[in-house]
């Protein structure tokens, strides 16, 4: 079963090999760390993740989330899987010791998750909500904030949810309007309607914790008026006792595509006007501390979808290895017996190109977090510095990316399987609909285009897209030293070039006429997210040729296959991004210029 | 409703305005039709589609057949649908009046199909595969089987199917193993297992018509030995009375993505030695007979999806014109009111994209359908010739790229809504489903990519890829008269040259080594399918400018919506195919050369 959840060669490879965490060893935080602790955790990730999350993933799909006016039902093996991941502390993956955490790099913490990720999505998300919640207010709740709710979400006797989105506001978070009236114990009357709000109600743990996004009357309008409260939905008193319930109800599931097994919420806030909220930090500060969980939240969603992915990779070829059909081209003698599927160049096509998605994605979203820690623990102000301006840069492009290619590694996976993996008797069509939502949530990839475009590349200057440029030509350096890679690095410069060619002219044309220059975001994160990703696979090829100098075996089968997809990267995919800048340096206002009464 | 079923006025514009329909009536077979009556045809489909249809295809998708081992139950609304369907007319829409048909032409016959599958595709199946069994008997059965089945197919007392797929023979047809034994009366004993039989048991009619392909021993190996016979559920007497049951029995129910409606069944057939099957034609020659039914199926399959898509689209764009959310980029004041959504230049994108998708793919059906009018009725020989030519080529396209790129409809239209896309709640969700089923039957994307390049391309001298040539040359030197269409003209005209170099090229590589010259054939498709729908839109490009002359109000608003799906088609779809002419041309080997132990 393990084999079909995520590879550990690969995450091994990808953390040790290409990132080289252990080096972050060598920092204080991180000191009492080794080789071994970073893989005894991915051990104990895989095994809980293999023995307590997959098996249940077929039949929390099936068996929705139901509410019977009073209380939310779920299967009961998700609570039995919570229950182990939390026991096993990777709630507090990342916190001090003092803390009850493992003070974890968030690389390896990341890919700890990318485990339970890779197993039941919709399980895992319980979990990874509630360390965002906790990362929220460790970050920005004030010391009795902290006491009160940290030591409850690290111990997952309170989980903890993101309520940013009101039936009006989606995507225009400017508009909330769910309202937070200062009380005379210091404490806000929270009022509204929250909608689609990931895990917001269950029995899961003994309170819920939502952070939600409301303003204080005569706030400034739109985003600059808008202020952050946990709201738990059972009043917590002294010493973490439970008090009454705090006036926040559940008025209705959503059912969704997939994702089944997360309740997806509608909530009502003080109905009966009875419903306290704490205001974190400043008040109209809200959504500043909102970003700092989002951004950690986008790179979950890219990881996520990288996960989804790869188990819909690893089933395909799970499949393609053992299914007979067919005979090779040359040899068509029915008398001969069928081959496998994996046989047939276009089923490796298949195969291949999702390899290149997802461990692309992956490599991408592990960049990411690595980027997390050098900017947390690097050991000098400007190597932090430097790394919160890449990953700041990055950010968008970590969540849509994957969102949208290894979704496609999904949707190729129900392919290899033919008429198979259009049957729910087959996990591939679960996983298409799991993968499906994450272009959607935490910003859609269109929101993700407009922020990169329009703020992100030309953030203090340009800096961090000079940051990443500096790192990738270090890359291309290293590649011209090895004949097979040489030309991928090559035409990485080439891509890089043109992209920051482009991004200028899209610069100063937003700088003239912003609905022009902005007009074609969605095709610049594309070629963008390309381009990056091609770069993490010059990556992996280097690292791949290293270790095939001693490999033998599955080992180098491991290298050649890393080698395989990088070549593929770079001859099928790269070159996709040429018709793209031509079309962006064009500044087509095709789109822009329709009029909505022709569509 | 009907808006979100399909549009009339696009039907009427590509079957009078590009397709010339009305000059069929000048033929003798549709010398009683004139555009009035067509128009008629269309009306009549439009609103049972819309009053029978479109009202359950939700229920019919949240409620799937069961089965408790006896009887096969579906909703009630699905017969009552298909009742009215067959009461109008519609299975017998192409047959002669003689045999209580319409004696509609193709073209016409697939638009009023058409607005069925963009209302419920799982309903519509029903009577889908009933068409083309009658249709294949009436090719090919002898007068007696003619007599004794066609009345009663035309009538709906009868459905049909088509029963080729065992479980260890989906794609590889040459591994059919159902056995038919002569008897005595010259009768087959017919023993066997198929599956993924859509539409293999219900009680929407009284008896069910089998097409099945089966092995008589002693016959050649391979394809070249399997032979067709007829195989009804319930034995037919004399005088068209039901006997007794013939020995098919339902093993299962298959519980799938979508087609949720459409029963999808394993059969067994003549389990207790009871199952008799008539022989269609000669002995051996079923699969030369079946692909008379395939062709047409895929013909429906492409039709299929460009209707889903167009229905995606049609959702999505109410959706986008009615759902306020956020405000023009230059002007964010956020107290003034959120603007539709339709009014961001990436939703116009995601829709103009969806539209240039859905209405290239249709127009691509019916191109087809009106090349299947012209094989069967043109003045000549030579002409009836020279469409046969073109649509053995086209067909593989037909099928496979709206399969592939009106799914992406569905799929944008899902990101439309946002996370309301993803509840279903909102139909999108389904239709996403629903279209997923396309790449997959009646032959993989994978298999036409094969068909096409492999067989197709060369057949007759390469004579089908000389006519259409000939053919879109025309159209580029009518768009060379009109400005804003010249240079789409003459992209076409390149990427045509280059499509037919890279042919050759990859014709005499596959003339060395079959292996290689195939390997990327999945690739060949997608750019020979762009090129073709490229075409397809410089058509309704010059349409929609013979069309602006005279037009005003909505009239214009429709042709300039054309005009801009056509500019997007070609400066956003169109450039696609010149990184992957490069990529065939250089005869890429990555796929090829990957062992699958390196996956």
């Amino acid at each position: 079963m393990t084999s079909r959840i995520a590879r550990r060669r690969d995450l091994e490879f990808q953390l040790f090999e290409v990132l080289g965490v252990e080096a972050l060893t060598e920092r204080a935080r991180f000191s009492e760390h080794s080789r071994e602790t970073f893989l005894g955790a991915l051990d104990t990730a895989l095994e809980i993740a293999a023995e307590k999350f997959a098996p249940h993933a077929h039949r929390a799909d099936e068996s929705e989330p139901t509410f019977d006016g009073t209380r939310v039902r779920l299967v009961p093996e998700v609570k039995e899987a919570l229950d182990a991941y939390v026991a096993a502390g990777f709630l507090a993956a990342t916190r001090d010791y003092a803390q009850g955490g493992m003070q974890l790099p968030s690389t390896v913490a990341r890919a700890c998750q990318a485990f339970f990720e890779g197993a039941d999505v919709a399980t895992t998300s319980y979990a990874s909500l509630t360390i965002a919640a906790a990362s929220l207010i460790a970050a920005h709740g004030s010391p009795e904030q902290q006491q009160r709710y940290l030591p409850h979400l690290h111990s997952g006797r309170f989980f903890g949810t993101m309520a940013l989105t009101e039936p009006q506001a989606g995507s225009s978070l400017a508009d909330v309007r769910t309202s937070a009236v200062p009380a005379a114990d210091g404490s806000y009357a929270i009022s509204g309607t929250k909608t689609f709000i990931s895990a917001g109600d269950h029995e899961l743990a003994e309170n819920i914790v939502h952070l939600v996004l409301a303003r204080i009357p005569g706030a400034p309008p739109g985003v600059k008026g808008i202020s952050l409260f946990i709201v738990p939905k059972l009043r917590v008193e002294e010493g973490g006792r439970l008090g009454a319930p705090n006036d926040v109800s559940l008025a209705g599931l959503f059912h969704k595509m997939g994702w089944r097994g997360t309740t997806s919420t509608q909530l009502s806030f003080g109905e009966a006007g009875q419903c306290r909220g704490e205001l974190v930090g400043e008040p109209h500060r809200g959504l500043a501390y909102m970003f700092h969980m989002m951004n950690e939240a986008r790179i979950g969603v890219g990881l996520n979808a990288a996960m989804i992915g790869t188990a819909s990779y690893l089933h395909a070829l799970a499949y393609a290895r053992e299914r007979p059909q067919g005979r090779p081209l040359g040899s068509k003698d029915p008398r001969s017996p069928q081959v496998p599927i994996v046989e047939h160049a276009d089923v490796r096509r298949m195969l291949l190109a999702s390899k290149a998605y997802v461990e692309g994605g992956l490599g991408l979203c592990l960049h990411a977090a690595r980027l997390v820690d050098d900017q947390e623990t690097a050991s000098t102000p400007e190597a932090r510095a430097d790394a919160a301006a890449q990953l700041d840069l990055l950010t968008p492009v970590v969540k849509a990316w994957p969102a949208r290619f290894c979704l496609e590694a999904s949707d190729l996976a129900i392919q290899v399987h033919g008429g198979y993996g259009y049957t729910r008797e087959y996990p591939v069509e679960r996983l298409y609909r799991d993968n499906r939502l994450n272009a959607i949530h935490e910003g859609t990839n269109g929101i993700q285009a407009l922020d990169l475009l329009g703020r992100r590349v030309a953030a203090g200057g340009g800096r961090g897209l000079a940051l990443v440029g500096r790192s990738l030509q270090a890359d291309v350096r290293s590649a011209a030293e090895h004949e097979p890679l040489r030309p991928h690095g090559e035409a990485l410069a080439r891509a890089w070039e043109q992209l920051l060619a482009t991004t200028r002219r899209l610069g100063e044309a937003t700088a003239r006429d912003v609905e022009l220059g902005l007009a074609n975001a969605s095709v610049y994160l594309e070629a963008f997210g390309h381009a990056v990703v091609a770069w993490m696979w010059l990556r992996q090829g280097l690292a791949a040729i290293r270790g095939l100098v001693s490999a033998t075996g599955e080992e180098a089968h491991f290298y050649r296959g890393k080698l395989a997809a990088c070549h593929y990267f770079f001859r099928w995919e790269l070159p996709r991004t040429g018709p793209q800048l031509a079309l962006l340096d064009s500044l087509d206002a095709t789109c822009l210029e329709t009029r909505p009464e022709w569509l």
